[in-house]
């Protein structure tokens, strides 16, 4: 707690920066490893927001309401530490004394949940402001839909921290574009310009001007033309916050300020000497004393943000505690649902005996379990159609409505991952769809979802050959093994309704983090022996042997029909086969080792039908002879055709698998 | 051959174009898939470009100096098959009868090689304006700098058709930004704009001013608010051709002009209904007939084209049998080299006794082969100095230096990887690098590579969780499984000098198609026993047993270090074990079998040591206890803490070696 009084226009403000500055530097000093350049430009940038603007509560740091600032140059982690610690939170000189150092709270890069007071992860460009648009859609779509008749109780700014390399990757383009459509006022984006990147000055590759190419897509923006003028900032911020549309604030700087390799790309990514940095401290007016801090320093930062912040968590409570106990609940339940949305009571109206697109059935789910939630948000990436995932109850999310429950991302994959996370900062459970095939544009913000435990659902539609007409392009071949080969994202290829329902089901109920269901493109039967329960699994059994097990099929998807048929026809010719339905690979593999032999026993030749790279399933299957798979580029033309050219039709799959158990 | 003489005055340009629209829409119905909306919308445009200005030779449709013509919207096949067969290409009625057939040339998006006049494979949107750019930087190149002494013999622009899909990817900001910097006054788009995408209106998500982010760019920018009027199009390009910058010409147009649901994404993406089609047809002024053709509509088509192009090719090859006979050559050379760059003849220093980054082994090797060839041309999203994949000899690539050898592609790793495809496209062998978590952002322009077979390099750096301090965000699992699974891309993890050698010498002696060579951060010796020679077959012996072969263990890149170090080790205490270096897992899966068995006979146990995901190695071993693998993400500390955590430390695979083999 700070005692002290002292009157804030007594404050030495440049003072403070350079005390963040020195403590970045050491962190770097002490790890011999990190990025400087950003510590020693931007410092004003991130003081003026913590010490004038951003909306906190240094005891309650995960306070819902809080603003929020994302480092989206994540090198600037150094930066960011120091900051906090300045600020109060709880890091102390010994964290920072371990930054980059195994199991330490200051890690390389900003990582969410494991340093109080960051935001999100980030350190690959430009998924951090990307991000940011899905946080400040999350925060307008709660705003105006979680508590209509209360608005003022979610009520936050989004502000990031951006450089140069941010914004010259595509996906923050993507993020911005929609942003400025979607009119996100309370979006501010300070933009630590330097023109300086990790190869050098960027009139080699980025001569753009960035201000208007942000006006162009409806932003406001500013310039700060001295980075070093804390007033110039903070007056800039006040303005950012009056505008009704979203700002970027670009604010020129110096990258390295006050090292002698200052202002080049020498100061960006590698320690400093041990000089320099003297040198950089004699400038600053501080001790050359590693992680020396001057308690005025902290104690004027703190009290600047107190005074400012003092009131703000007790008046959110207590407008919580206002709230009437159904609007109290839902509150709670959309605080801490994370793998806990129960869908046990929804409603599914099977198609009696007719064929149903996998597409459809999952239209169905999805929008049987909005009925009961709010926690559902999301969209599609212009391909709402394609791939059936518009809530019917929800109408569209757009500028003059915020309360809107689907999001026409547009041709923008890469930003609708970025924004599904940021949804699920906010905490939602997001979803969005795109072709399997275009999963690898938005691969990067999928593995991001992976390593902060997001709990994003990608619906990936158009999902093999299968696709037809449309040809190689659209169809996918090693996408699904690389989606199960990421850690903590679960894949899920069902084969009908029934393992539709029960993907959605344990993921809602049950995965916390990122998953993908993979849907084919064609209509199919609803299949009497998959179940809902079963899918947890990850492989079970939809058709038993009759008597002497020959062997066993192991099929996912569209390709279980197809298995069930092929053991049917071999049956009459004396072959007595079990289908396995293996919508989730990596679940089966963690299921202990009986329940793994009773499905699939040691001894019975395993066969497996997908149509995918093989890679998925050696570890089943050892010899590729018994992987149906497909391993190269599929090809235009209609199913059957495909089908033929690929080994799948009926006829050829029946006489390889026979070949197979002779 | 046209006989007929007609003035070009005379001719029904509008009954031309609706020719291409029947056409188009024929062939859309009579395969019962495909997009008609762009076909009926964009015809005017593509026939302007044909018709007035696009250079090429009917005879000679492979002609190396012609102008190019990229469809980026692929999903407008149709309206290009119709436009090639009635400029003349080897496209017959009968081919368009067969759209989105197997086996057709008239493939559901344009596929490169496939059929005559189709520059590339398009369908992924944005891909084909970035890899527009990658061909325009091409040719600047090309231009400046092969030929020094005859500027006039290369010299093409090339051409892109767009639509609003395109322009909402990031991918197409990325390039676009790039080619505003590097005044790429050749490339001139062509923009689509109806405001309408698959899902709707594009107000829903993309209010942009495409104008004005391309103007701040620094591209010239036109408008042509009527898209119907072809002289007001053939103005624009006209004017395009006269910027001393890149062009935009935004074409205001009507999407499924003529139809019952024009300017409506009812039109986009299905078929049209028969009556609609009748419809179509009568406002255009045609016969109802399927595939009716007037034959003077094709006569004055081809003989405005014929005037203007009849001279074209003769008047280049005289330029080039004028060309003296080691410019010839070179020129031969370059059209040629595919997977036959000879590079036995390069000297390579090695350090002796010390150890080499393998980022250092590879830049000298780089070095080296560019010595002997202009066939090179690449550089680095960012990462040069990372990466290590600069040219010494080449200077920097910029809009005042087209002759230079290295390009700054900036923080923009998707646009790098479509713009590579474009430089393979005009005859490079390109390269270019970042850090291997980082490939995820390029993935999709990869695939491009990879089903085009196009000759790209790509130099991934830092692939492991030995990246060190830098963390999870920059430490690769997946990935590599994911390039593998890639059909047609070929993956290099090279040990050390010798094996960095043989990659490059594979990859540019014997490979036509993309390829990867991944490489750790961290210094390493070379080895005794690796061999440049023994790289084509993917895997090979680097220690062999003394007597009783007790074991194996298969390892890749940095870790066969440790492979050898352990072998040592568990010598001492007993056991016997060969140790075998997998710098190419496909390429020695596709060995025979008798040397399979040579390498890793059968009934030996074999163990397998890559920090990444274990996926990749089951096709050779099929339990994953024999697999020590990376099948988690990373984390932020020193290598040595990394390894300790992950078991890589020396005592803790020893141990689990000890304990496989006993």
């Amino acid at each position: 707690m700070i005692t002290i009084k002292k009157e804030e226009n007594e404050i030495d403000e440049k003072k403070i920066v350079n005390q963040i500055r020195a403590l970045g530097i050491d962190m770097i000093d002490e790890a011999q490893s990190g990025h400087p350049g950003i510590v020693l430009g931007a410092a004003p940038i991130i003081y003026t927001v913590y010490a004038h603007h951003l909306r906190f509560d240094i005891e309650h740091p995960d306070w819902f309401n809080r603003d929020r600032f994302i480092m989206s140059a994540g090198h600037g982690s150094a930066l960011l530490y120091s900051t906090l610690h300045m600020a109060g939170f709880n890091i102390e000189i010994e964290d920072l004394k371990k930054f980059r150092k195994l199991g330490s709270i200051t890690p390389g890069h900003p990582e969410y949940l494991k340093t109080p007071g960051v935001d999100m992860t980030t350190g690959p460009l430009g998924q951090g402001i990307a991000t940011a648009v899905g946080i400040a859609m999350g925060e307008a779509h709660l705003r105006s839909t979680f508590h209509k008749r209360r608005r003022e109780l979610i009520d936050f700014y989004t502000y990031v921290l951006c450089g140069d390399g941010d914004l010259m990757e595509g996906i923050s383009y993507e993020a911005a574009s929609l942003a400025g459509t979607l009119k996100l006022n309370k979006l501010i984006v300070l933009y630590d310009s330097n023109q300086i990147s990790l190869d050098g000055k960027t009139s080699l590759s980025f001569t753009e001007n960035v201000g208007e190419r942000f006006k162009a897509f409806g932003w406001n923006t500013i310039i700060v033309n001295d980075g070093e003028d804390i007033s110039l900032i903070d007056k800039a911020i006040r303005e950012a916050k009056t505008s009704d549309r979203p700002t970027l604030i670009e604010i020129k700087t110096t990258i390295g300020k006050f090292s002698k390799s200052e202002n080049s790309n020498l100061v960006h990514g590698k320690p400093l000497e041990r000089k320099d940095i003297t040198g950089i401290k004699k400038k600053m007016g501080l001790r050359d004393i590693p992680f020396a801090v001057s308690s005025d320093t902290i104690e004027d930062f703190q009290r600047l943000i107190q005074n400012r912040n003092k009131n703000l968590y007790k008046n959110f409570e207590k407008t919580v505690s206002a709230l009437k106990e159904d609007e109290k609940e839902a509150l709670d339940f959309f605080l801490h649902h994370k793998g806990k949305i129960e869908i046990s009571n929804f409603t599914y109206k099977y198609l009696d005996g007719k064929k149903e697109g996998l597409r459809e059935s999952s239209h169905k789910t999805l929008n049987a379990i909005a009925k009961n939630t709010n926690c559902l948000f999301g969209g599609s990436a212009d391909l709402f159609g394609a791939c059936n995932n518009y809530l019917e109850k929800g109408g569209d999310f757009s500028a003059s409505n915020y309360s809107g429950d689907n999001i026409y991302f547009g041709v923008r994959e890469h930003a609708m991952g970025a924004i599904l996370n940021g949804l699920a900062l906010v905490g939602y459970r997001s979803y969005g769809s795109t072709f399997l095939s275009f999963s690898d544009y938005l691969k990067p913000a999928i593995r991001l979802a992976a390593l902060m435990n997001l709990g994003v659902i990608y619906i990936f539609s158009h999902d093999s050959i299968s696709v037809g007409e449309d040809g190689a392009t659209h169809q996918p071949v090693e996408q699904l093994i690389g989606l199960r080969a990421t850690p903590n994202l679960e894949v899920f290829r069902p084969a009908d309704a029934n393992e539709i329902i029960g993907s959605y089901k344990v993921i809602l109920e049950e995965v916390e983090g990122p998953a993908a269901i993979i849907l084919s493109r064609n209509k199919v039967n609803i299949l009497e022996n998959t179940k809902i329960s079963e899918v947890p699994k990850g492989g079970y059994i939809v058709r038993g042997e009759t008597l002497n097990l020959d062997g066993i099929i192991i099929a996912t998807g569209e390709e279980v029909h197809l298995a069930l048929e092929v053991a049917d026809r071999l049956y009459s010719k004396g072959f007595d086969i079990r289908v396995v339905s293996m919508p989730n690979i990596e679940r089966f593999l963690k299921m202990d080792d009986n329940y793994k032999e009773e499905i699939l026993p040691v001894g019975i030749r395993k066969i497996v039908i997908e149509k995918a790279s093989s890679y998925s399933w050696n570890k089943l299957v050892f010899n590729d002879k018994y992987i149906l798979s497909v391993d190269e580029f599929g090809d235009s033309g209609s199913v059957d055709e495909l089908d033929h050219k690929y080994g799948f039709d009926m006829e050829t799959v029946e006489e390889k698998i026979e070949n197979l158990l002779k």
